[in-house]
């Protein structure tokens, strides 16, 4: 193969390569950008609700997405906080960090991934 | 971060990362699984409706397709073959092989990055 993919396709066009990227447990989908984002909402708002309504998500769908999530873990990832100082506040566990953290690296290496593939329909 | 996903996720939860990949052009996904599939049953057949009739996909939307694909070409994908000995069949031009190969050869590096991203996980 010495001919490239930019040989074939029309000159003027812009080609790129995308993809999306999800984690899968036993089978089936469960961590991906949509839990990542209402995780980061929840511990910058410390409110399920409050993340919910930033991402126009019903706060039903939002415990469900934390029950399920937290049914996977050993340990939970979301805290419901009821009652006292933080009244009705919820707080993220160590874990729950630690999964953005780990997605945000994923996520970069898939990026990064994505480019180099772009990079290489122009050669 | 020292702790691994192994270690947040339940036990016997068996974890992996999958995902997707499409070309873009202009912005609009126009190559991905789909078309190279119809690709590849045209080269078997020889027959773009022998084809679409194995991906249980309409003549119409084959047809749509190629139309599209040629469009986005230098030259032609597909070449519609009308009468003579090989009446009502068509052919893959080199091109429409050469973007098989390279679909193929994508796929096995996207399957590489999710092998290494699902062997991470276990870590």
């Amino acid at each position: 193969m010495n001919k490239s993919v930019k040989d074939i396709l029309k000159k003027d066009l812009h080609a790129r390569i995308n993809g999306s990227l999800w984690m899968e447990a036993n089978g089936e989908r469960f961590f991906g950008p949509g839990p990542v984002e209402l995780l980061e909402r929840i511990a910058e708002t410390g409110s399920i609700n409050a993340a919910a309504k930033e991402m126009k998500m019903s706060y039903k769908k939002a415990w469900e997405l934390i029950t399920h999530l937290n049914g996977q873990t050993e340990r939970p990832v979301v805290i419901p906080q009821t009652g006292g100082e933080k009244g009705g506040g919820s707080v993220l566990t160590d874990e729950a960090l630690w999964l953005i953290e780990y997605h945000k690296e994923l996520r970069k290496r898939f990026s990064d991934f994505l480019r180099e593939e772009s990079k290489r329909l122009e050669s």
